[in-house]
Order: structure tokens, then sequence, then C-alpha cells
């Protein structure tokens, strides 16, 4: 089998060392060569080899400010946001949003979009291609070379990129991955799908407020429940890439998705919320939820309490069988998690083997709902990281 | 964070590069010199001085075996056995195991003792350090090293060897390493301490017939539960190392721990069972199950299959959240498998979102009632897999 280490090569060592220094200046930039040389261990020689390598690929740029230090001063490096740009996509049952991102890390667009996910799914592509279009359309517009583009969906994805099955959405079988590409007409860049839990995991694993945690669980609040998993610094996969379907967890009176869905909250707390006809996008009633809930109004926080406690149970399952050090409320449980917080620890508490929780903490993510969108383009920005650069510059 | 590469230097290439030697001959010796050139993509100077310094280190030999083709005959390398020893013991509530094993993974020796958990924990670690101890003198009598001693226990073990909790010994915040290290006056090999499912499933993965899976769960058949969780070919750890602990998981009726226990087995198919007083060991009494079920006596089919579909349900939970491949039972499963494996396999074919449970197959270990002592030594042996090799013999 293929576990540890494999064969290497002085091109490895090469294409190694220049991942090295991009992380060390992702992570501690700005910084100087003797700096990066120091952290390293690698020489100073090789050092500005590595550098010089990677300022042609317009990976890293010189700044003009100087190290605060005796001696002559350091010309500085930081990542070069210039030049490129991942876009991501989130896709759920009533809205999508897309995101660009540089290699500095700064947001170039956000922006969200109704979706009906009771569209067949041949709309439903449309809708996203034509989203992700114009990203990438406005992301050439201002210079930049797209280096990918990553759609994530609440559901099964397979290792092809294709949705094996999507209950938020009513889809089975769409090969999403295959129909965008020729939406997009077969774009220069590379085109993934992937779930949405496990996309906003690496969001979080990149950008979030807990990014050191090594053991980060990432459970989306849209309407579809999902986890992302990251143990011992590793996005899990699983044989077919089916992981982190919480839904159907088991617990008194029903499973996950049904006692703990954003769709009973809605339907429990704000009995009149689908009067009208069906729900069709989340966020006003989300918006009511939350009014009622600092108005204490007792319906509203008897049922965000149920909701807070029967996540806790699940969370008590997935922390007994994972032992994660974080784990991240998303979506729409964030503006509620005031009240869901308290109720879900208490339940953990109890139902954890190991004492203390087995030192989790439960937190509400800082980036917003488009979290797996961020994680979309985290992940193709991830690739560099693991020595896959973009060819140099022409 | 440190997730990603590592700086490499040269002396990590020869390092990583003895490994990858190490590695192939455990995998597809007997094999010539040119033979690991070509599948490493090593070239012929480099392997010969790998291979020179990996006899000189006892852990590669020659045979007098030729390739069967064209030109002059080759020389053969296999590993060479004869040098060292790993020994692994495995603590349950009813007895231990210990087996010591070769570099070619050969046993050497296979005990089984009797040992009674309720024995408070002095004269546990006791009875441990003397079945090491003279596992390790008869090692050291054939001429052997003994790399080292891993014990494991059916609980929650943290990074310093420590049992914080094992209910089915009962024992809570155990120094085990520290006070095993002690009873063995300072062995000279290095003492573990780890959960008994991960070490099971380290065995499964080195030893097992479902060896080449990356993605494996070997469930613990002892008088505690437990899973031991491979992900993406590496075994999961978590924040403290508490992974696995599957007991608690709640079912329709109770915990998986009180429906599908083997205590809760015998107490339903053999309500007899502890007419003379507590059981102390399980054995006798899975084989007159094993002759009932055998003889389709009604009440032990009925809890055999009630067991099968309770295991399947977490299992299909188990299956949502980590998608494996293969999951083995192990421990007094084994002898049991004919029954249970239909009706787990029926409920999880039921309960897991992906079709076809998500490709997972459900399958009796092959290693017998001791896979987590041989896991125990497996884990010692996986350290010089990855570069961490014995010193230069002297």
């Amino acid at each position: 089998m293929q576990t540890g280490p494999q064969p290497a090569d002085f091109a490895d060592v090469r294409a190694t060392n220049l991942a090295v220094v991009l992380r060390h200046v992702r992570a501690h930039g700005p910084v100087s060569r003797a700096g990066i040389a120091a952290a390293t261990g690698l020489n100073k020689a090789t050092v500005s080899s590595l550098v010089a390598d990677l300022i042609d690929r317009r990976l890293l740029r010189e700044t003009g400010l100087a190290e605060n230090r005796i001696g002559r001063p350091a010309t500085m490096l930081v990542l070069d946001g210039s030049a490129y740009a991942a876009i991501g996509i989130e896709v759920t049952g009533d809205h999508l949003t897309a995101v660009a991102v540089d290699l500095a890390g700064e947001q170039l667009l956000s922006w969200r979009r109704a979706f009906t996910a009771s569209f067949e799914p041949g709309r439903g592509v449309s809708a996203i291609a034509s989203l992700a279009g114009r990203a990438a359309s406005r992301a050439t517009a201002q210079g930049r070379q797209v280096l990918g583009l990553t759609v994530g969906v609440p559901g099964l994805v397979d290792e092809t990129g294709a949705v094996r099955r999507a209950d938020a959405l009513g889809w089975s079988d769409v090969d999403l991955r295959g129909d965008l590409i020729k939406a997009l007409r077969k774009p220069e860049y590379d085109v993934a799908v992937d779930n949405d839990a496990n996309l906003a995991a690496l969001a979080e694993q990149r950008y979030g407020n807990h990014s050191g945690a090594r053991n980060l669980i990432y459970l989306t609040g849209e309407t579809g429940l999902g986890a992302g998993l990251i143990v011992d610094g590793r996005l899990l996969r699983g044989g077919r890439g089916f992981t982190g379907e919480i839904g159907r967890i088991q617990l008194h009176g029903g499973t996950l998705q049904e006692l703990a869905g954003i769709e009973s909250l809605i339907q429990r707390a704000l009995p009149d919320a689908d009067a009208d006809g069906p729900i069709t996008d989340f966020a006003p009633e989300i918006a009511r939820l939350t009014t009622a809930a600092r108005a204490a109004a007792p319906r509203t926080l008897d049922a965000l309490r149920d909701v807070g406690r029967h996540l806790g149970h699940a969370l008590s399952l997935l922390t007994n069988l994972l032992n994660p050090e974080t784990i991240v409320l998303g979506g729409y449980f964030v503006p509620l998690a005031t009240w869901l917080i308290p109720a879900a620890q208490a339940e953990m508490a109890t139902h954890t083997l190991a004492p203390d929780a087995g030192g989790a903490i439960l937190v509400p993510s800082v980036l917003g709902s488009g979290a797996a969108a961020i994680g979309g383009a985290a992940r193709v920005l991830d690739a560099l990281d693991t020595g896959n650069l973009p060819a140099l510059a022409v």
C-alpha cells in the first residue's frame, strides 16, 4: 500500500522547498531571505535561488520595508496577490455564493444570488456556470490569471466531481464537474466539485479564527446538515469521498436532520412561516427568529434549546469518535449560536466519554454564510502549498 | 500550522530512501538491487549504497536465490528476521495476550494468560510487566535485540501513555507507561501504551487480509467495544488521542455497549452463564454460544441477530461519517461472525446514505483474538517504515 515515504530525488527536493518557502512567507511574511533561511534551516544561497524562482512565478514580491534591527536593512518578501485569483462557489437549497480570493488572502469579490433547489439540474448547472463565468471574467479583467474554480454542494460528491446524491437540492447522479466544464466551454483553469462541508472546513483551516487547530469539525447550517472533518491536520475523504454525512444520526425522536435541521427549527419556532407557500429563502425567517430570541419569546427559546441539545448529542458522538479540538457551527447556525451553544455544550459534556468533552470547544464561524465558497477558493490555493505551482509567467 | 511539506535536505533524502528500500523489500521481496532501482526510480549506485547500509544494520539480508530471467543471475534481497524482535501485549477484561514478531513478520511467540480486570491497577501493572519481561527475555535469549514494547488497553490512553479511563478494566488515571518502565527497571527498548482498537487496526493494515485498504475500521469484540479508524491510509488520533469510542453510540433502547457488548450478548443468549458468580473468562461462554448457534437454538439465533442489527446500525453511522472500504470484526465477534454479519449488513444497507453502503464490506478478522497484541508489535515495526531505523549494529 502507499502509506509512508515515497522515493525522494533532487527535483522533488526543489519542489518541496519552493512550497516550504511559500508557506513560510504566507504564515510569517513580511520576512527577509535571511529570516526564511534561519526559520527553515535551508542555506542562504538556496533560499535566494528559491525566492528568485517564486518571484518569477509572481507568487512572491519584494516590499520596500526593512527589518527593524542592527545592520544593513534587508529587503522584505510578501505573497504577491496581484497575479492570480481562485474562485469558489457554494450551492445551497436557497442561494449561491461566489467568491474570488487572491494568493494573499484578499477577497476580490463576494456575491450572493437566489437559487431554487427545486430547479431541475440542467437549470441549476446553468445558473452556477453563469455565476462562475462572471466571476472569472471579473478576475481576468483585473489582469489576473484564474488558477481554478471549486463548487461546493451539500451531498455526496464522488472523486470525478459528480454529485451522487444531494437531498437538499433534490439531485442525484448529476455530472456537475463535466457539465460545468461544458457550460464554461472548457476553461483553461481547473474545475472541481466537492462537498460543501469539506470546503468550509478547509476555509476554517486556512482563514478561520482557529486555523491552528489540527482537529476541527465544521458543521454546516444550511438546508442540509453536513460535517467537514479535519483530523490530525488532514481533511478526511474516505474510500469514495463520502465522509461527514451526519444528517442520519439517530437521536431520541428522529434523525439529526429531522430534529435539528434549519427547516424543522423554522417550522417549530415560526409555525406561520410557510403559510404563504414553501420557503424559498430562509434568511428572512432566520432574521425573524433572531429577533424573537432577543425578545425572549418562549416558543423560540424552547425550539432553540431543543435544537442545541440535539446538536450537542450528535456532537458528543463525533467527539467520542474523532476527539476534535474545535467544532465550528456555520451557515444559519451562526446568528443563532448565542442560544444554541450553551444547550449543546451541556449535552456534549454529559455524553462524551473523555472528561471535559475531550477538550473540544464549540464556536460560531467567523467566515459568514459563504464559508464553503471561501473554502472552494482555499482548495485551489492549498494546491500551491503542496508544491503544485503554476507555470512560470511568460 | 504544521501541515504540508517540511524542508528537505540531503540527510532527509537518505533517511527517506532507506525507508523506501526497506518498504519495497517488505512488500515485494525477494527482489534484486536492479529490481529495487527499477521500481523506485532510484539509480542503481544509490540503491547499492542504501542496501549496503541496510545489511549493515541487519534489516536486510541476501539470499542465494536468483531471478528467473535472461542474463547473469542477480543476488536477491529479503528482510532479515534474525536480529530484532518487537513485542506487543493486549490487555482485556479477562485475559492478556503477548506476542513477539520479527522484522520479517514471523511470530516468535504468542502467549495467552488469564487476567482479572477487577485487580487494582498495581497488581494489573505487575502482571503485564511480568509477561512483558518474560517475552523480552525469550527474544534476547534467541540473540535478538528488542526494538520496543507496546501495550494495548481498552479505553482512553493519552499521549503520555497514561490510561485516563478504561471502563472494561475499572481503571482511571493509571500512568501505565511510567509504571511499566519502573516495573521493567528502565529497559533499553521503547515502551508505549496505546488504545487496543488502534493497535488492532494497525495489525490489520500490516498483516490482515485487507492490508491494502486505505480506509479500514476495526471493531474490537472484547469486554469493551472500541473502534480503530484508518482513513485515507492513516490511523486517526485526534486532539488528545481519544478516537474511536463507539460504546456510547445511542441506539433505540440503549447504548451500543449495552445492546451489543459481549456481556449483554452472553446474558441474553445464555441466561444461566453467571449463575455461579461473575464471569471471569468469556471464552468458554462464547464456545457454548457458538455450539448453540450451530444447533440453531432459537434464543441464541435471536440474540445474535439482534446484536448484529445493533452493530449494523452503529456501523452505518461510522460509514456515513468515514466511508470505509473494509470493516473488520475482531475479538469474540470472530467466532460469531457467521451469524452477526448478515443482520449487520442488512442494517448498514438501510441506514447508509451512499448507495451500496458506500462500498463498505464487513469481514471477520483473520488475526485471531490477539489482534491488538500483534498491532502492538506492528506499531514498533511501523516506526522503521518511516525512516526511524535502529542504530548500526556494532
